[in-house]
């Protein structure tokens, strides 16, 4: 990844976006299981929320570094679009102002976009969710944004704590959202399989009343550890 | 504005409130709209959320500041309220008390209150949805308060970072609240009814697939700026 | 209550639970209610929030301390659980990792619990929405934990701001959490019915248009602290 | 104080600041005094802090509105600076970039200002520590601003959650940011004084070992409040 | 430790303080290694800061529960300092009110306090240092309170996080304030002893080169974790 | 960059540092000043400060990534340190315990570190004063931490928002924290020098008592945007 002294002011039209099948098998799987198939890396800050209740989606990452209250990049940035991708949004420095709303969500969908993340505001959230258009976001608020300074779009970006590059997959659920880089796609897919199919047997066992304790065999490593029980 | 040496302890009986023409007109508008109308002024901050979903008012305010742990003046307010009106709570400092509940908000609907606004805590939400109360908050607290302090009615106060005037036009949706001075009320009711109309017609331009670097013809501002595209 | 030396690494298997009949008159109370019968003590911080709409709980609490990134001591607090017990989990530092989940929740509903009470992350919040287990947390989060560090189970804490012994009732709904000494819980409930009692009679007298002004007889006293009327 | 629909993009040369008699006598005091003489309102957010040991300022208020990201307008109010003012800026929004550094401080100075507020950040505080020009700010923050957006000067705003007006008295040590309106300046300084000789004596009855209980004469209003003893 | 519903409107007169020879020890270390000879348990919040460089102090606490904005249980508190002691005030609710200023610190300092710990905000901050009066609080605020409800003294607490009982020993320096419960005082000072005739043998074995992955023989255990070089 | 599935328990110990003429160049600049030169990118967030008046560091990056309440990594970081360097250390989670103290600052310093760059907590921060050993954090924090589970050093990390790439170099002063990549560090030290000769001529020019309307030229721009002035 490179932070030059070129980064503002640049879009990469050409970017390598993850493998369609892996995508799709990713989009089955909740971000909490697949955090833990990639080796609990990727995860965005946990302020970045759903602006409704059910709001979810994975796609491959079109990127933007936003100016602070400016989103002249989005627009840019629409162009770039295919279908499938995800915007994922960030912003030169901490800024809350409503970058997005329905006039772009429309134009978002019309290309094929799976929906947005966003450090930081949107507005227009009835409307959103009317649309069905799922955007998770650090803030709601309808104060607008001017179009004057340049960032860029499809450059390495950090979103919310995380690091994403052009391409990469983005998956979004009410536990938060997650970077599955585009190279490892499709082994993180087969790693969420693999540990959900492990799951679905453990919840079977605990329902019945085994504990972790037991299941997991922990007791000796607790004893161990020196864990006293007093009566 | 005055912010004089006697802004304690006073109940103003008599305010100047908004043509009820234009609050009724404003009414139909959303936040994020009325804001743009405005000029992009008069926006509370962003803590302020609705305490149920679907909440949102329209009103002429009341204006109330609070003493910390203390909701004595929203008792002195009731008496204020006509129908129409939405009350406005500030504090003198940062305080998140469940200053507002059930039995208060009976009194505020008794009276025609439209809602509430309220830069503190308040409880009983659920009775307060079931009574269909609206109320924008900056926190959920069971902590009760005392009466003990003064504070003042239909003062100008600063509340949630905006300036409100008794009288003034409050508008509050999922999006934010918006305060609206009463002298202003008609034509910002007029700008925003121009702004939805040219608004709807973009709607179905952008949902047809036409960018919006084309209908607003931002290509050649990009290309002055110096956006470089790469391939 | 003993903040010794030995804190760390001890599970106490035996506590007193409150009576089953207070927990059981309790339950039928809201927290702000309960708050106002307990005399303003024992609310823990408006940052504790129920992870889906309708989450609600009473029961008596198992106590846990857990180490930052951790929840080895969740499992352990698992057997522990009798019917009818929340969860009260607390860490030795601020972090929002996310240390419960569906897995978890099954263990827990499988020995009885009524809920969570967490001053962390928590995660598969759909999945537990569905199951129907209610959990009050700091944050959600898809962030795992690991099991490496001792903690303690069922010695006193301090979660969100409030003590907790192992045995009090706890209580929380959309208003917040509150904790009620084992002690008095039967006391506290005595209280909390004249309280509610008297409430419905005061919202008839509201609803009428009775202002609490006159129905407290607050004017004398508003005018005694020097309150001014300006027309 | 007028939030019109022309609020933006505006410059009022002339301007009503407070008496200079009065700015000179309030100088004399601290901020708690002070805040205490305006009858307790006034006061900035607490968040507003020096940016080094020792800061210190009182003039009069030439106001500015930023736009995020852009400090276009503090050049524009460099030419309204005449000797003894103090520039007040707020943003319209949330926003902490470093609007402000050695160069237009230099500016500043130049022109004769006291000091600068503002409800956001600024850079080269070595510097500005070197030529002793005091700065309140919400933040230390090296990102530069751009110049395009109109924002305007000697308008009212709220900063960090108090409003000023051009002209008003501002007065600013360790303690906080206190804004005195140009009309009450006088009488502030007079109340300060009053207040502080009653303060002096009082200092040297509590070192003496006399109790506030005593002194103030709290006992008898504890007891009627139920205040009990316990042995 | 006891929630009572009687826990508001107390004073405590007598309160066992810890054995004067152990607090007299217990001065000699700084909070860091106090906290690792607890245990690592007793630590309060990170927001507690000295308001002055080098304020540090070691006492017996005088516990206090304030209302919000309202100061008047410092003043009783005042009453029941004795030599030695350093008042530890929590508040009902988060409220950073300038509870406490050079009056009161007069007042404390003549009964013989060693500083103040609150969980809210103080003011006349520069005379507080002058008077080398020290003091850790959340805030510094102009803002003064009112005397009209009453809180505690001498009652069980939590205070920036952390339980603090009468008569425990506080100890606060830059790294933070740790409360030591009276009971263990003098075993605390004797491992914290322990600890640091330790420590000052490592600082020579670090400086002259030896890491701690050679000194504490971390290198198997890493090895054993999986840990991978890479040239 | 990779973000790997490999990405935990990984000690990368051949690094590409940047050129030490360079850095030697880049040490003379402020933060400011390097963050300009950069085109405004690569600073990390304000919450960022030094522990003590005075700190700055200049050098090349160790990398860490921290496990929450685990320091294990910052002893294997040790080993990887060359004379110049600097240590940033980010963790896989908002965690503000002590990670650091005095001997772990013995140990850097032995192998020749210029400081400590860390999205987490410190201690002994009289000590590391003392020893001149500059530290920029997010907390300070009396409170220990754990060796038990693996993170990595010297890969890519996130740290306060900032991408960093081992070798890159970090410069910091009280104005923040940036990160010039390696292999442009030339070329910003060119960039930063030509600035500062500019800014010297420019600070002689405003104190002179030009404007930076007139000296900038923007007047025009100003009215062109619409500016208005009013008498």
């Amino acid at each position: 990844m490179t932070i030059s002294l070129n980064n503002l002011g640049i879009v990469h039209r050409t970017i390598q976006r993850a493998d369609p099948a892996a995508v799709a098998l990713l989009s089955k799987f909740g971000v909490a299981t697949l955090h833990e198939a990639m080796g609990r890396v990727g995860l965005m800050k946990t302020y970045m929320r759903p602006i409704y209740k059910g709001a979810r989606m994975c796609g491959t990452a079109v990127t933007v570094l936003l100016q602070p209250g400016d989103n002249w990049m989005l627009h840019v940035a629409a162009e770039q679009i295919k279908p499938g991708d995800v915007v994922v949004a960030a912003c030169t420095t901490d800024n809350m102002d409503g970058f997005f709303g329905d006039l772009l969500a429309t134009s978002f969908k019309a290309r094929g976009a799976h929906g947005l993340i966003i450090d930081g505001g949107v507005r227009d959230v009835d409307t959103l969710e009317e649309m069905d258009f799922p955007v998770f976001s650090r803030a709601i608020n309808a104060k607008g944004t001017v179009k004057g300074t340049l960032g860029s779009v499809n450059i390495p970006i950090v979103c919310a704590g995380a690091q994403v590059m052009p391409g990469d997959v983005v998956v979004a659920d009410v536990d938060g959202v997650v970077i599955i880089p585009a190279a490892v796609a499709g082994e993180v897919a087969a790693r969420a399989q693999a540990r959900e199919d492990n799951e679905g047997a453990k919840r079977d066992v605990f329902a019945s009343g085994v504990l972790g304790l037991d299941y997991y065999k922990m007791r000796e490593g607790l004893e161990k550890a020196g864990l006293k029980y007093i009566d």
